[in-house]
C-alpha cells in the first residue's frame, strides 16, 4: 500500500470534529444539543439572493471569468467605495470563499518554509491553509486577561526572522471577537514597513461591530498599497456561507497577477453563488440593522450570563459573533466531550469548540472554549443554563 | 516592496491566456472570432438543474457537510453503481470542481518534491495544481503519429525514481481525445503494483466516447483498491462547468480521511451547485444520447475536414471533445497569434489553443494546436475554412 503524504499525516484533525460523534450520540439518546460551536448563523439569507435563483435565466451554466463575473466585480468596486475602500476592478478577485482567498494570498506572497505571524488564538482553518501551501504559522500570543488585545510592537518584533514574509490578522477576530483599534493597526503598519512584510487581513466579520465601534480596514491605511491584502467573503455578511464566494483585494498588482495564475488553474469561482452574491448587493440597509441589533442583544446577554457563572470569565468582544470564555475546568477538551457524553440537564446539553483548536502553542487555551452566539436568546438562555449546571457537576472542575 | 513568492513567479502564464488580448482586438475590429480554444460546451444545461434553482426553498444557504450534501452523496453512490463503479458513501467526497479533487489527491498522496508521471501532452492546469501543491510533474511522451497511445511499459518505467508516488492519466484525454484501452490500463496496473504507486485517473469526459468504444474506469480494475483514485466532475457531463462540483472517489480509506482534513479547512463545496448537481442526476437518457450524437457528428466532421487541409494531420480521437492537430507551421504559438492579429477571411478568424501549453518537454508540440469541437457544425465548418485560408496565407508556413 503506498504511503499517505507526510503533510496529510501530520495535519491535526480538528478538536471540534472529534466531538461530532459525541453530539450525534447525545441526539440519538434523545438529548437536545445546543450548538454553540459553529459559525453557521441562523439568520435568514436576504430575499434578493433567493429571488435571483428563482429568476435564473441561463441556457448554460458556464464558467465565469477566473477573477469573477465582470458585472459583479464592477458592483463590488462600488460597494467597497461605500465603505471607504477605494479600489478599481483590477484590484480585486472573486474567490471560492474567503478560504480560497487566503490560500491564494499564501501561494502568491509566501513560499514553502516562509513564515507568517498570526495573533493567537486564531481561526483553526488558517493552519489548514498554511499546511496545504507549506507556510509556517508563527503565533504571537494575545491573552484572555487583556481581552485579547494585540501584543506590543516589541513582542511581535521578537518573532520576525529572515523567513518572515507576512503578518496575518482577523479583524474582527474569530475566535475572540476582538476588534483592532486604529492605534494597533498603525503599529502593525510600522512593523510591516520596517521589515518589508505583507499585512494580510481577514475582514469577513466587518459588518458585525457593536457599541458603535469603528471597523478599520487594512485597505484604509495610507502607504500600504504594496503590503496590504484584504480577505473578504459574503458568508457572514448575508448569511450565505453555502455560496462559497469570497474576495481577494489588494492594490499590489503583482499579487493579483500571481494569484490569477493559480486561480486560472481552477477555472472559476462558482457561477450560481456569484449570481446570488451579486443580487445580494441590493440587500436593504434594514436587513443589516436588524441583524446587527439581534447579534448585539445576543452578545450582551451571553457575556453577562457567562460572567455570572462562578469561575467563568469572558471579555466583552466588540465584533464578530464569537467569544472565548475561560471555564473552571481541568481541560476544556475533556469537558466539552464530557458534557456531550455524560451530562444532560432537562434533557439538554451544549456543544462548544474547545479553544485548543485555535492555539498551536502547546498548553495554551487549555481552559478556554469558543462560544458562537448564533442562537436566538431563548435557546442561548437554555444553553447557558445547561453549561452552568454542567460546570457544577463536572468531576474535573477546578 | 515585499517579494512575490518564487512559486508564483515561476509559474508560467498560460499560452491561451496570452492570446486573449489578440482575440479581443480582433473583435474590436469587427472580426468574428470562432472559439476552438475552449472546453466550455455550447450544450444546454439539463432543465432539471435549472428547475432546482427555480424551486429553491431554503431560508438560509448554509455550509454543507465538508464531503458534500449527504442525500447527494447517497445518490452518487447509486449513480456510480449504474456505471459499474461499486463504492459506498465513505469512498467519495464532493469537491469544488474536478480541479479541487486533483489538488486534494495531490495533497493527500504526495509531498512537496514527490513526482507524478503524466502522459504528455496533458491538461495544462495539472501543472498549476502541481505547482500550488509542490509536486513535480514528470512527463512521459505520447506521440501524435501513434495517435497518442500510451508509451510502452519500459518507457514509463524508465522514469520511475524513489520520488515517484503516482501515475496520473486523463481518460478520455484532454487535450488529445485519446481513450485508454483495457490492455493499457492493465499495463498501468502492473506498473503501480510493481512500484507501489497511486494511479490517479481524471475521468470527467467519461460520457463522451464514440464509435461504441468502451470507457473503463480505474475503479473497475481488480486489486487496485488502495491505489486507484478517480477524479470526476459534473462540468462536462451536464454542461455545468459553472457549478464547480466534482468528486474524489477512492476505496483507500486513508486517502479520504486525509483529504477530509484539507477539505474541512475550506468548509464545504458550493451548496447551490450541489443542489443543481443532485437534481441533474435525474437527467433523462435522451439528453445524453442527443449530446453524444451531436459531438459524434462534430468530431467526424472536424477530423475529416482537418485532414483534408494540405499539411494538416490529426488522429481520430475516441473520446472527449478535443483533438490535437499538427499544422504546417514554424511555430503554433506564433501562428495562433498571427491568425488573430493579422488575418481574417470573410471577416472571420479562429482562436485555437497552442499545444505548447500542454507540454512541458521543451520543443514538443511546437507545430500542434488543440481544437475543441464545442461549436455547431455550421460554425465549425466556417472555422475550418478560415483556418485553411489562414494556413495558405501564413508567412511562417513550412
Amino acid at each position: 500500500m503506498p504511503n499517505i503524504s507526510k503533510r496529510g499525516t501530520q495535519m491535526p484533525a480538528s478538536p471540534i470534529r472529534r466531538l461530532v460523534p459525541y453530539a450525534e450520540e447525545a441526539k440519538d439518546r434523545g438529548v437536545k444539543v445546543y450548538h454553540l460551536n459553529i459559525g453557521q448563523p441562523d439568520i435568514k439569507t436576504p430575499d434578493v439572493a433567493i429571488a435571483a435563483m428563482h429568476n435564473l435565466d441561463l441556457p448554460v451554466i458556464e464558467y465565469s471569468h477566473s477573477a469573477g463575473i465582470e458585472t459583479y466585480r464592477k458592483k463590488l468596486v462600488k460597494h467597497y467605495k461605500g465603505i471607504g475602500v477605494n479600489i478599481n476592478i483590477n484590484q480585486l478577485m472573486v474567490t471560492t470563499g474567503g478560504s480560497e482567498a487566503i490560500s491564494l494570498a499564501f501561494l502568491s506572497c509566501l513560499d514553502p518554509g516562509d513564515e507568517v505571524i498570526v495573533p493567537e488564538p486564531f481561526y483553526a482553518n488558517y493552519y489548514g491553509f498554511a499546511s496545504s501551501t507549506g507556510v509556517k504559522v508563527v503565533p504571537v500570543i494575545s491573552d484572555i486577561d487583556t481581552g485579547f488585545a494585540l501584543p506590543s510592537f516589541s513582542e511581535i518584533e521578537k518573532l520576525v526572522t529572515k523567513k518572515t514574509k507576512a503578518l496575518f490578522i482577523c479583524n474582527p477576530n474569530n475566535p475572540t471577537g476582538y476588534l483592532y483599534s486604529r492605534e494597533e493597526l498603525e503599529q502593525l503598519k510600522k512593523m510591516v514597513l520596517k521589515h518589508n512584510l505583507y499585512l494580510l487581513s481577514d475582514e469577513v466579520y466587518r459588518e458585525f461591530c457593536y457599541d458603535d465601534a469603528e471597523h478599520i480596514s487594512v485597505m484604509e491605511l495610507e502607504g500600504l498599497s504594496e503590503h496590504a491584502v484584504m480577505i473578504d467573503s459574503v458568508s457572514k455578511r448575508y448569511s450565505e456561507c453555502g455560496l462559497r464566494i469570497g474576495m481577494l483585494v489588494t492594490r499590489n498588482a503583482r499579487i493579483i497577477e500571481t494569484a490569477m495564475k493559480f486561480a486560472q488553474a481552477r477555472l472559476s469561482p462558482p457561477s450560481l453563488g456569484q449570481i446570488a452574491a451579486e443580487a445580494s448587493l441590493e440587500t436593504p440597509d434594514s436587513y443589516f440593522k436588524q441583524v446587527n441589533a439581534e447579534y448585539h442583544k445576543r452578545r450582551n446577554f451571553l457575556v453577562e450570563k457567562l460572567n455570572q457563572i462562578p469561575g467563568v470569565f469572558t471579555p466583552m468582544p466588540k465584533g464578530a459573533f464569537y467569544t472565548v470564555a475561560r471555564l473552571p475546568v481541568d481541560d476544556a477538551d475533556k469537558f466539552c466531550q464530557w458534557i456531550l457524553s455524560d451530562f444532560s440537564y432537562k434533557n439538554q446539553t451544549v456543544m462548544m469548540a474547545p479553544a485548543s483548536g485555535f492555539y498551536i502553542t502547546p498548553g495554551k487555551g487549555k481552559q478556554e472554549v469558543r462560544i458562537a452566539y448564533v442562537l436566538n436568546i431563548e435557546d442561548l438562555s437554555k444553553a447557558i443554563q445547561t453549561l452552568e449546571k454542567g460546570l457544577e457537576a463536572y468531576p474535573g472542575r477546578v
